[in-house]
C-alpha cells in the first residue's frame, strides 16, 4: 500500500502510514494532534480537506515520541524535522514528448549534485546539462540524492527514502532538473539504496520490523526481505522505485550494491521490483530500467526470468575498471590484487566476469560464475566513478594518478567497448580536484567514529597533513569540479577526445551495438598492445588498437594499412599529443604508436 | 583436497587436515608427536608407513591442545576422544549387484537407530530388514548417525560427521546394515546435517573458519559458505556427501533443513553438490540422490539448472503433513494455523506448495513460490516423522491423537498420492508409544538450557508431570518401538492395511507413477470427502475415496459402481472395520463411506 501524504483527485490531502501492532497513532499538524484510522495489516490514514501542500507534520507514535513520516516527500528541516506536504502531482510538466532511450544508447554521465556546481543544487546543474549534451552523453546518473543528515554528503547515508533533498532544492527542484534533461535528451539515472539506511535520522525502526538481525551488512542493519512482517517493508522498496519512475519522469535506477539486499524468500526483491517498474514502463509508454550494482558477479542479477534469474535489465561491471586500471598502472591494493592487466582487460571485454568461479585471492575463495553468454547491454563500465577515485584511489583521479597520456587511453578503450559506459563527473576535461568521501552529521560521536574509520584506513598511505576529514566543509569544497579547466590545455584538448569518441560510437553501428558476439580481442602481453577489431551486422567494421607501455610499440593489423582510413590518434597534436603530424606511422601490415598511445580504423569506404 | 585419515593404494596410512594460517601441526599417536608436512592452501599431510587401522590419533594445535580429527571416521571414545583409523576400504561388500533404484520408486521408512531396536545398534536392525521387505517399502531412511555427544541423540547435534556414531557400532557396523539392505533389495537414505554443528564437541572451528557470523541459524553459528576461506569448509561438505555415497554405499542423502544453508554465492553450494552426486552416480553406475528438507517453499531447489534451479533431486513436502493432519484434527498450533484442511490437502495433491506466494499468517509475509508444475517425484510426503511426532505433537503419534479410523484414512491418503512416500518407524503398526527429544550431552549447562527451552516450549500442553525430559534415559527407553504389538489387534490389522496399500502401489501403474498431470482431484468441502482418480500412461485408472468427516457420507464417483472393482475398503472386518460385510453399500453412482472410512476401486477388466 503506498504510504506518506498526497493530494487526492479530489483535492484532498491523505496520509497514510503502516506502524504494526499499533491500535493508535496521531498526526501533529497545525497545532493540533488528530487520531489515524487504523486499516488492515497495520497501515493507518487519514484523510484532511483541502489541499495541504506545504504543511508541517509528524507522527506521534505510541509513546509520544514525534517523528518525520518514513515515507515523506520533503523534509525542509532535515532528517530530524518535520515533513512536508507536497503536491508532487501539480509539476508543469514540459517532456510529454520525451520517448526515452533504449538500454543500448544508454552512455551515462555520474554527477554528484553538491561538487558538480559551486552552488550545488538541483538548478545550477540545469544550465550546465548543454555541455553534457553536446559532450555525447545520452544519460545523466544523479548520486543518491534522499534527505541525508547535514548539506554535504554522498547520499548513501540517506534515511528519508522518498524525500529529495532539502539542500539539493527539494523535490519540485528535482523535477525541474529531470524535465530540463529531457529538455534536452538527456535520460535520469537516479541512483538508489535498498541495502541499508544511514546512521543518523534513521527512524524506520521505530515504526515496524524494517530491519533483520538475520544478516549483517558492512553499513549497517539489514533490511527485513524476507522475515515476518516483511511485506510491508518490501512494498515500501518497491514502491520507492515506481515512485521516482512516476512522480519524478526518472528513467532509470540505479541500484547501489545489491549484494547487501539479502532475501532468502522464493520471490526475490530484485525480481519483483523488475516485474513492476516493467509494468510503469507499460504504463507510461516508455522504456524504464534498473540498473544495479553488484559485487557478485553473479550473472543471475541480469540473467532472463526463464533461465532463473532477476532480469535486472543491467548491472555495473566494476571488473572491467578494475583490469583497465592495473593495465594503465601497476599494482594496487584491495580488490585490485585480483586483477593482473592486459589478459584481465581482453577477458572482461570479451567475457564479461573475469572471476567466473576461479579463485580469488583478495576474496579467499572460488568466486563468480560466467557471465560470457550474456550481451553487453547487460553491463555498465567505467574507468573513474566516485567509489574508484574516492575509496580506491584515496581521492585521487586519473588525472593524478597516470596523467594525460593515459587518460586519453582509457577514454579511448571505455568509449569503444561493446558496454555501456559511464563517465564520471569532470573525467572528461581531465579535473585534477580530488573526489573525497565527505559528510555532515550532526552527531559527534558518529562524527569521530567515521573520521577516524577514514583516517585508519588511510594511515599507511596517507600523512596526517594530507587526510581528508570527511566531516570538514574545506572536504567538500576541495572535491567540487572546477569548470574554469575546460578553458585550459590539456583538459579543452581531452574534452575534444571525449567528443569525438562519443560522436564515433554514436555515429558508427560497429561501436555502439554493443555486440560482444561480432568483436574480437588480441593482446600481446608482452609488448603490451591490445587490439579490438568490432563489427555491425550490417558488416561496418572499427579497429582500435592501444599500446599500453611506455615503449613504442608495432600493432600488427589484418589485411594492410592501404586498405584503412584513420579515424582517431591520441597522438595527434589536436589531442595534445607531441607528434608532428597526424598521423601515426604505418607500415604494409602493422602501426606504430608511441607509449600509451591508441588509434581508431576502419576499412575505407 | 580429501581429508581424513586413510589407507593408500600402497597399503600405508595418510592423514590431511586443512589448518589454514598455521606453519606447524603435531600428530600425535602411539605415545609419538610427528610434524605434518604444510601443503599450499591450508592443507597439511603426513604419511605412516604402513596399515595402521585401529590406532588412535589426535591433532595437536599451536598452543598445545589436542583435538580429535575434524574428518575422522571413527570416533571410539566419544565426540571429545582420540580419533581412530579405519580402513573403510576393507569392508567384504556383497551387493555388487546392488544396482539401485529409481527415485520414483523410492517409498521410504525413516528409522532412529537408537530406538528401532532395543539395542539399538547398527546390528541389531539388520534383523528386521525382512519385516520391512515385506512390508513393500523400498527404502530404508536412517536419522543422522555421524558422531553426537553421549550415546542416546536424534543424530542432529553431530560434530565429527565423517564417523558413524560409535555406540550404533561404528563404520563397520553401519556397512554391515548398508550391505544386508542392498540384499534385502531396500535402498538408504542417510540424513545428514550440512547446516550446523552440534552445540557439544564441535571442535571444527578451531581449525579453520568453517562458521561464519554474516548469518544467523536457529541451531547455532552458521557454516562458511561464501566468506573468505569458504572453498575448504565447501570442500569438507561436498567430500561428505560422497564419502557416504562411495564408502558406505549408500543410496540417497537427506539434506537436514537447507534453509540453514546460507550461500549467497555465484555457485550455491547444492548445486555443486548436485553435481558432484550427478559424478559419482556415473562413476559408480548407479542412481544417487539428493533429497533436501526444505522450509523455503522455493521450487528453485528442485528445479532444472537450465530453469535456475539447484536441480536437487527431490524435496520434503511439508504442506502435505499439515494439511493432512488439520483434515484429521481441527486446529493446530504453530505452522499448523495456515493450513486449513481439505481444500489444503487437494491443492498440496495437486499442485504441491500450499503458500506459492500468498499471505502466511504464520509467518508474517507473503511466503513461496508455484511448484504446481514440477512432477511428483520431486516430492516425499509423510503423514508422521520424527519433527511432527516428536515436536508439533509433543512425542504424540497419529496413534494417540486421531486413532485407528483415522491412521488408516491417513495411509491411504499417504500411500496413494502421487509424491514419494515416507513411513515414520512404526507407524505401519500403529505404534502407541511416543517419539520424544531426547539427548546425552556431557555439558551440565547446556543440558541445562536444552531441558529449560523444551519445558518452556511445551508448558502450556504438558503437565510437569508429563514433561518428557530429554537428558533423561526414561525418555529414550520410552521412545522405543515395541515390536511386541505387532502380534496384537488393531495393530496386525492396520499392518495389514499397509501391506495391502503398498502392494497396490507397486502393482498399479496408475498409483505408483508420480504423474499430477494424470490425476484430477475433487473434494467436497461441506461434506468432507475426498475424490482422487489416478492413471496411466497405458489408461490404467484407479479411484480413491475417502471420507474426512465423522458421519457417514455419500461419496458420487465418475460412472456408475457396476463397472468397479473394490480393490480395498478400510471398513473391511479384516482391516479391523466394524462393518459386517467386506464391501461398503454402492448405489448406482455412488459409494457410502463411514466414519473416516476409504476406499480405492478400480475399472473392472
Amino acid at each position: 500500500m503506498k504510504c506518506g501524504a498526497w493530494i487526492t483527485a479530489g483535492g484532498d490531502t491523505h496520509f497514510r502510514v503502516w506502524v504494526p501492532n499499533v491500535d493508535c497513532l496521531h498526526l501533529v499538524a497545525d497545532g493540533r494532534r488528530r487520531p489515524l484510522e487504523p486499516l488492515a495489516d497495520g497501515y493507518h490514514q487519514l484523510t484532511l480537506p483541502g489541499n495541504r501542500e506545504g504543511m508541517d507534520y509528524m507522527y506521534e507514535l505510541a509513546d509520544g515520541r514525534l517523528r518525520p513520516d518514513p515515507a515523506s516527500r520533503h523534509q525542509p528541516h532535515g532528517v530530524h524535522g518535520a515533513s512536508r506536504v507536497v503536491d508532487t502531482g501539480a509539476f508543469p510538466w514540459t517532456d510529454s514528448r520525451w520517448r526515452g532511450i533504449s538500454l543500448r544508447d544508454y552512455i551515462a554521465y555520474e554527477l554528484h549534485v553538491g561538487t558538480f556546481t559551486e552552488k550545488g543544487t538541483f538548478d545550477a546543474a540545469i544550465p550546465r546539462l548543454a555541455y553534457l549534451r553536446e559532450l555525447g552523453v545520452t544519460a545523466v546518473e544523479l548520486m543518491p540524492v534522499a534527505e541525508f543528515p547535514g548539506a554535504r554528503n554522498w547520499g548513501y547515508d540517506g534515511v528519508s527514502l522518498y524525500a529529495p533533498h532539502h539542500a539539493y532544492g527539494g523535490p519540485m527542484a528535482l523535477q525541474r532538473l529531470v524535465d530540463a534533461c529531457h529538455a534536452q535528451g538527456l535520460a535520469v539515472i537516479l541512483d538508489v539504496v535498498y541495502n541499508h539506511l544511514g546512521p543518523e535520522g534513521n527512524y524506520l525502526r521505530e515504526f515496524g520490523p524494517y530491519f533483520t538481525d538475520r544478516y549483517r551488512t558492512p553499513w549497517g542493519a539489514a533490511l527485513n526481505f524476507d522475515g515476518p512482517g516483511s511485506d510491508a517493508p518490501r512494498r515500501f522498496f518497491l514502491d520507492n522505485s515506481v515512485y521516482w519512475l512516476r512522480e519524478y519522469h526518472i528513467d532509470a535506477l540505479r541500484l547501489d550494491a545489491i549484494h547487501g539486499i539479502f532475501d532468502f524468500s522464493a520471490r526475490h526483491l530484485l525480481a519483483e521490483m523488475v516485474d513492476e517498474v516493467n509494468a510503469e514502463a507499460e504504463r507510461q509508454d516508455r522504456p524504464l530500467y534498473l540498473i544495479a550494482e553488484s559485487d557478485l558477479s553473479d550473472a543471475r542479477v541480469v540473467e532472463d526470468r526463464e533461465r532463473g534469474g532477476h532480469a535486472v535489465h543491467a548491472q555495473w561491471l566494476d571488473d572491467f575498471h578494475h583490469a583497465l586500471h592495473t593495465s594503465l598502472l601497476a599494482g594496487g591494493e584491495g580488490y585490485l590484487e585480483d586483477f593482473g592487466g592486459l589478459d584481465d582487460l581482453a577477458r572482461t571485454l570479451t567475457r564479461g566476469f573475469v572471476y567466473d568461479g576461479r579463485y580469488s585471492r583478495h576474496r579467499q575463495r572460488r568466486f563468480g560464475n560466467s557471465s560470457a553468454h550474456l550481451p553487453g547491454e547487460r553491463f555498465m563500465i567505467a574507468c573513474q566513478n566516485h567509489d574508484q577515485v574516492a575509496n580506491a584511489s584515496r581521492g585521487q583521479r586519473l588525472s593524478r594518478l597516470a596523467g594525460f597520456e593515459r587518460e586519453k587511453l582509457a577514454a579511448v578503450v571505455l568509449l569503444t567497448a561493446p558496454y555501456l559506459p559511464l563517465i564520471f563527473q569532470g573525467q572528461e576535461y581531465g579535473e585534477t580536484n580530488p573526489f573525497h568521501y565527505f559528510v555532515s552529521h550532526g552527531d559527534e560521536a558518529l562524527v569521530e567514529a567515521v573520521r577516524e574509520g577514514r583516517r585508519r584506513e588511510f594511515a599507511a598511505f596517507v600523512s596526517e597533513a594530507e587526510f581528508a576529514d570527511p566531516q570538514a566543509e574545506s572536504t567538500f569544497q576541495a572535491s567540487k569540479l572546477d569548470w574554469a579547466k575546460l578553458e585550459r590545455e590539456p583538459h579543452s584538448a581531452l574534452l575534444k577526445l571525449y567528443r569525438r569518441l562519443l560522436d564515433l560510437r554514436t555515429d558508427r553501428k560497429s561501436l555502439g551495438n554493443c555486440r560482444k558476439d561480432l568483436m574480437s580481442v588480441e593482446v600481446d602481453p608482452e609488448r603490451l598492445w591490445l587490439r579490438i577489431e568490432r563489427s555491425s551486422e550490417g558488416g561496418e567494421r572499427t579497429l582500435v588498437l592501444a599500446n599500453f607501455s611506455a615503449e613504442v610499440v608495432e600493432v600488427p593489423i589484418p589485411g594492410e594499412t592501404q586498405g584503412l582510413e584513420l579515424l582517431l590518434w591520441t597522438g595527434a597534436p589536436s589531442y595534445g599529443g607531441e607528434a608532428v603530424g597526424p598521423v601515426p606511422f604505418m607500415e604494409r601490415n602493422r602501426i606504430t604508436l608511441g607509449p600509451w598511445e591508441a588509434a581508431i580504423l576502419a576499412p575505407l569506404k
